[in-house]
């Protein structure tokens, strides 16, 4: 994935729009929010955990969009910050494999702990 | 950025543990909000909207765990609903061009409406 | 229950840190919205929906604590923008009595509409 | 401020139109989640915290709208966990009042500290 060309098109959008004068990193942050709740509001009343139960010929359609949204502030974000998101995503899968040691969990996680 | 990597190193992970059993959409959408919630709650008391007020020498750090694990939990999402997330990404911004005309925005934007 | 009694001490209490410099509408909100994502990390990975599949004795303290954090922003934000909780709480079932017509719902909600 | 009125309302409500079935405490800390975030996003650009950038008449109303959303589902949450909102509200501050002392954050938070 081109992560520079999708930030370098974001980037062009807000200008255009003067928005920029709204992207601080604490408003992007909350727009983020705003985005997930999106998407969680969809899954709220799902006691499948999945989507068989809604009745919504759409909602795949749905989900993408809210998805490209929370994937473009998060990817403002990054570059706002200057944050390599390819680096951290894979470090942090490391730093979790350390963590959450594979034999203290393997087996016995029917019932979870917080 | 190689996503398939990325998602596959996760996948392996949580089968690793057997965590796939909680790994419901629904289940990862929620675990998504609260990492956003982490990042939220950096800025939250932020008056200038960045992070020059924050006294902390470790928030750049913490700032990029957080959005290690947000993206995670965006890409297991992406995964398990068959989602091309660079696709949408660019269909979205195309998408919010036709909906937010620059010449209705252009440098109009100075008190914002929602 | 006294709301009055509980926002004063809410008051005095900012007063005595000087915290009244951070508590806007805005930062408020947020504040809410973390007390909230710590209260969905509890139920997050639940696939019953309640709580018998966490292993923890202390959980039931701990979400006494979250809904009394979340309470308490919310009777800040409240107090700060003059509303009254109770007519707005009243008003507003009627008003979803009115939207959500039981002979629309009752007995055929197995399957959810969002 | 009678909760136990306005508790017995929302029963009522769900259970006249047959949603007690979606209404798990997990379930309701979701909706709850949502709601507050459709709170974030009437401040989500505002620069100067509050509410004078935002040129909407009907603001104030939205805002109590949202507010009379949240606390429903709060209130939903106690009477099903038999929380006692009032005795958990009051016995936070006390716990703050240790927690945060008067003399450390007086006259110094100026900037803040996570």
């Amino acid at each position: 994935m081109d992560l520079k060309l999708i930030q370098s098109r974001l980037k062009k959008f807000a200008e255009d729009r003067d928005w920029e004068q709204f992207h601080s990193p604490k408003n992007i942050t909350m727009a983020l929010s705003v985005e997930v709740a999106e998407l969680v509001e969809i899954f709220q009343w799902s006691n499948s955990g999945g989507l068989d139960e809604i009745n919504d010929p759409d909602i795949k359609v749905q989900i993408e969009k809210e998805i490209a949204d929370i994937f473009h502030y998060l990817l403002k974000l990054t570059d706002m910050l200057d944050i390599n998101l390819e680096k951290e995503a894979l470090n942090k899968i490391e730093e979790n494999d350390t963590k959450y040691p594979v034999e203290k969990f393997k087996g016995i996680s029917k019932k979870y702990n917080k």
